[in-house]
């Protein structure tokens, strides 16, 4: 419908993911230091902020960018050809700087060293479980709503990761640009660099299996018109 | 509207029940384990990530299967002939083993032996008039606002649960299938075998009470034109 | 739009105010003994089932009764002609015993007795205060969402509760039927007798200021037509 | 759309900006009573009380005046011509007396002294920047909804803000009137007097980033049809 040129669209995914990330780890900061201790109140405060802010974050910027934020979304409208490759490949190397960037700015506001390396081990198999099914649930929450609901995406997505930071046992990081950040903070929601790999790899398996399910699942049924995909990005 | 065949609906009944089968015990297990002992906190958590979920699922697969993954709600829409008896019949038949696959992947991710017993005592009869309340608060949700607001089902069915989570003694399991499923994990959500017969009873008695009631209070009220109805399934 | 007879609406009033007071108590009992002795807990617990199932309640029975389950705003809307005298006679005749009823569910299924005597003093000036306000706030979410946005009202309602029940000392009962059933439970939910009649005195000057407040307000903007007020009861 | 005097304008900014003081005050003074000292139990109830109230103020009184309620906003609203300086000079005007009066009646209400003088100190650079952030992500949702989707906009600044009390070191006061009232309550929301000039100027420069930002990105996609801007104050 809208059409934004690339300039625009990277800079939406770059705000977009900085503020992304900024909340991640500033409220699981904020949680830690206010909590005594529970580690359940600080995750009721760590998700409260991040479901909101995705909702947020995917209402404004939806219409610009497709509010993608996640190199994993944008591998998956890749394969869909909603996005060409070149564009994909722009939006994922825009992604994991601005999230590097948004993880120094939580910092910055809780006064703590710009960068950190994470001492916080993530490296269990269940973990590695848990990131598949998050980002499988990710983004069929994104092609299951963008075909019968496409209003509800942004809300849509907040849910599932408010659901996802309780349910599985990784506490769904579901983006690889958010766990390349998140290893840069020893704080609350940091990962030690160690794990990345296997969670940025499991990550793009559920990522691709939910892809691949939702193209079954909705195969019989015609395309809708352009234009009511709200939040697809403009092909480029 | 949509015309999804039997296999496609049977999938989204299968991954929808498993995912919110997932979500209970994992969200109970994340929660008891940092909680430090305070079950509210636990339950809030518990609460938070159910009710999520269920507007998540019911968003995705509404639009295909009328998003039952319920035996309670199959029933109730079997007595109103908007699907057809060897349809619900297939519909229960998968969300059973669904919703023990739920539990067993819970179980995984967070590094627990695949299947337990549970040990939790769910044997009193205030917990019986707990959850024939909570069946029928569930299915007159779902028949109250498909009706009138069929839009707003997913958001309703999971604002009932988490009202359900607190005011029902029993936690408004609500669901046949999710409390044999529960009867598998000695974990938060669990509930001991002696206890599920009863419950499912008061499940079914909740049902149809509830089926009955909607139907006198809409009786007069000419039915919507067909495809209105947005979460009901496709006639068989 | 639609027509519901009298029957139909009272037994509306009936099941979706007595739902609404199980729900105020039960999550009450529920929140106090789980909370472990912090009342905050409790409250979020309370809170969070109280506005939940008052967007429910509003969304399945606003379409039959308007949905009021409150004489205050049943005298409400009787000042604005938009339920006649007997009519609203009637509906707050069926709301107190009503909300009785569903105190007396929420003790059965809590294996509680079923009917006590709160020993809650609530008599403080800042008290009576809280329930002016509260109801104010409460009539003037109604009236303000009616002109402008009606399908919002559901979640308006419950999000000014939310809200309530936090800011203001009172905890917001901002309903006289309410405030009387509270006065039959001994649980974190109750108020002694002898605080009622002033609450309900503020709560009927809080609805009167926001009924006059929002009619000088929109004076100068015309009516809508008819059939768009959603939440409106039929003209009797 | 609607066309309200300035008189009735007014009147919604004093009205919506007091209850939204009496709200961030009287939910602070809650949650420090009840939450034994844990201050992260204390913010939850603080943070749903928020969100809640702004998601009802800005329905209830966007069709009226705009629903600004925030000096910031106003001045944004200004820099866009949506609001001409003459109001916008009054808007103000209002917006700051009436957050004092709201945080008199949250006093009232919790029996504390009507005014007092706040000894919280909030001088840290972390929180100027904090501010900054809050308040161009509060002005970037405003006008990034406005365009797009504006029926969203009461709940995407909801959401912001429950975001914002817990990722920004500051708790996002992100609002000039609510930052000079909040240095008058000596509780758990206030901000030493001393605090007051380096938190406006931070919002400040926050609201003129947002909206210079904002402009940019969407400068080259054609105006919407008046009427569409729900939340636009009628121009004056």
């Amino acid at each position: 419908m809208q059409n934004f040129d690339l300039a625009r669209r990277l800079a939406a995914e770059a705000i977009g993911t900085a503020m992304l990330l900024a909340t991640v780890v500033g409220s699981g900061i904020m949680g830690e230091r206010l909590a005594g201790g529970n580690d359940a109140i600080a995750l009721l405060g760590n998700t409260a902020a991040t479901g909101a802010i995705l909702m947020v974050l995917i209402l404004i910027f939806g219409p610009v960018s497709g509010a993608h934020f996640n190199p994993a979304v944008t591998l998956s409208f890749a394969f869909r050809r909603d996005i060409g490759p070149r564009d994909a490949t722009l939006y994922v190397a825009v992604q994991i700087p601005a999230a590097i960037a948004g993880v120094i700015v939580a910092h910055l506001m809780f006064a703590e060293q710009a960068v950190m390396v994470s001492t916080n081990p993530r490296t269990l198999p269940g973990h590695w479980l848990g990131e598949c099914i998050a980002t499988f649930g990710l983004v069929a929450t994104i092609f299951g709503c963008l075909r019968a609901r496409p209003a509800a995406v942004p809300y849509a997505v907040g849910l599932f990761i408010t659901a996802g930071y309780w349910f599985t046992s990784s506490t769904s990081f579901a983006n690889p640009a958010v766990t390349i950040a998140r290893a840069l903070t020893d704080t609350f929601s940091g990962i030690a660099p160690g794990g990345v790999p296997a969670f940025v790899l499991a990550q793009i398996a559920g990522a691709c299996l939910a892809t691949a399910f939702l193209s079954w699942l909705w195969r019989t049924v015609p395309e809708p018109v352009s234009g009511s995909r709200e939040s697809a990005p403009p092909a480029s």
